[in-house]
């Protein structure tokens, strides 16, 4: 294999690929407690996994037996490098390679395959485009301890993208999906649908240390509704809490409920934290809560495909790394910046930043 | 007087402009269950108000016997409608009108004086730049009562400027003033300045029901640390959390302390949600949370100017209503989409709508 100048490491949580998988990923899941607390964990976090793991298994089972979330990341990875080497040509060959935080391949593949690539620079790029210390946050600490257990501390010099909310790529992507979505109202009542955007909820306790993603979240919407420039009203609204703890509000179910009560005919849901498609979307919102919205009496309501494997967001995602091979510096001003609240000693470390001078003057 | 052609209502909470003004101002705030929700209200509402009172008053004989707002919101008004004499001569002229929500000039009082004035066409004009039920939301909903009770109900043709998080004369005045801040810090050391967006908190099911607020104050800090384009870190946080509930957190003083007790030296604190000075500004950010940083290890512990006065703030404003008046739409596309847990029928509602016709097809 010929050598690779710039490796890419896609961050994200990843989804089980077959219907094993389910109760494996579910355990690494509710063991983090990057993305969630709860006590007793070494016993609670095992025995919610545990119980969920049928009722999971059942939901994989209806959108195809697994999630596609890793074909989508490879085909984004793939359209991004062959952009990437003809966008920046200095830094390539480019590679990309895939660390999903609680199953295969995680960031031990992706380091291995890294150095047997010849990999020395390379750049941690979340999938998420808003920061939370509970995904990018619980992504990178994973990487760096990664590191540590292959023995590949010192292997290469990196560089974080660790959030891009409203990077004009991917809000013009993200629009066109909304346009899309919308062009499948009928357009006498197209103005009136309303908009839904939802993300992953947080739990409270995570938005009282301080975690940017709310507002990061609040800047995705603004960007894209200005963007889209259509008298469409829009909410805001979170999904996806699970376990015995307060999340933050309001939820996506309740207010499909309301809405419907409310006699809402046409509703749009927009997942807009979310890249790829996966049980969050096939399984969440197009199944459970469609039926909801059926239920409640929402005569019209749709999702916006997610962004997947379309060339705009490829186009978007290659951008977003030219800009930053380009800009030369190691990571946002924010990513230093640890959560007023932070009890974690981890995180927002970095392993052998390029530049190193640059980074001491914006620590 | 001059007959004005067209009206503009200024809405904000107010503040006591002297000592004997406390208790009733605390009245009338903890009695308005559109920013609050007490049980027993019509009990513990006073009781909490009443037992506040003289440590409130304290406060303001600290800051020289009463709020500023009035004061401000009237130069503010001022300068406002002699540029909007010369930007949009076909409505002019031009006069403004201050609404208070809990102390006077009061709605009633506005509206009197609009009658007085020969006034036909009025525009609601909220002084908070993001939209809260609890803010435009209240002081909207007490505009129309007391056309009912002033017998006022047909008297104007009315139109809402009802947020306006984003726009790019607010955010340009915004970052204005971070600019100001950021030049008290020694050149060497500002770009190390942490900036902590503060803005006042909501209860917790005030967020649950679906309110806007959260996102417009996202979007305004985007906006501004954009347009500011500075390495700066920044943070949010919200101040102002009073009563037997729960808010949304983090807290602004809990955040300052946390800062502190991690060795941050350089604090400005951009109060991103507040437009003139008043006692969150100059009591509690100046002086309360001014002594909890110096507590806590904060060597230099500033805070940006208010808009108050700025001539810039005064174009923005003129700017906006001119923007309004041009585009000839009654309300936002978002006004009339009440939060999905609402349980005030009153809410979203709007007097002899100018454009019928058009607001028809947005609501």
């Amino acid at each position: 294999m010929s050598k690779v100048k710039t490796g890419i490491v896609m961050l994200n949580l990843g989804g089980p690929a077959n219907l094993d998988e389910v109760e494996p990923f579910l355990l690494e899941l509710f063991a983090d407690r990057e993305i969630i607390q709860l006590p007793f964990q070494h016993w609670l976090g095992p025995f919610i996994a545990r119980r969920r793991a049928p009722k999971v298994r059942g939901l994989y089972d209806k959108i195809g037996g697994g999630s596609p979330i890793l074909r989508y990341t490879r085909a984004q990875g793939q359209g991004m490098v062959e952009r990437l080497d003809r966008l920046s040509p200095d830094t390539a060959p480019h590679g990309f390679y895939v660390a999903f935080r609680y199953i295969q391949p995680k960031s031990e593949d992706a380091l291995r395959a890294m150095a047997a690539d010849g990999v020395e620079r390379a750049v941690a790029f979340t999938q998420y485009p808003q920061f939370s210390c509970s995904t990018t946050g619980s992504s990178l600490n994973e990487l760096w301890r990664a590191a540590e257990r292959t023995g590949l501390r010192d292997a290469f010099e990196w560089s974080i993208i660790d959030r891009w909310p409203v990077h004009a790529g991917f809000i013009g992507a993200m629009t066109d999906t909304v346009r899309e979505g919308l062009a499948q109202f009928d357009p006498a009542v197209r103005d009136q649908v309303l908009l839904l955007f939802s993300a992953h909820s947080l739990p409270l306790d995570v938005i009282d240390r301080g975690d940017a993603y709310p507002q990061e979240f609040g800047a995705s919407v603004q960007a894209v509704v200005e963007r889209l420039g259509r008298p469409n009203p829009y909410l805001l609204a979170f999904q996806s809490e699970v376990g015995p703890v307060r999340w933050l509000g309001p939820s996506t179910e309740r207010v499909i409920k309301r809405l419907g009560a409310r006699g809402q005919q046409h509703l749009l849901v927009v997942p807009i934290a979310f890249t790829s498609d996966h049980i969050e979307t096939l399984s969440e919102l197009d199944r459970e809560y469609g039926e909801v919205a059926h239920r409640v009496g929402i005569s019209h309501y749709k999702r916006t495909p997610a962004l997947n494997d379309r060339p705009g967001f490829m186009d978007a995602l290659a951008n977003i790394v030219r800009d930053h091979l380009a800009a030369g510096r190691p990571y946002s001003p924010l990513y230093r910046t640890r959560c007023p609240g932070c009890v974690n000693p981890q995180c927002r470390q970095i392993l052998n930043p390029v530049g190193a001078a640059v980074a001491a003057g914006t620590s």
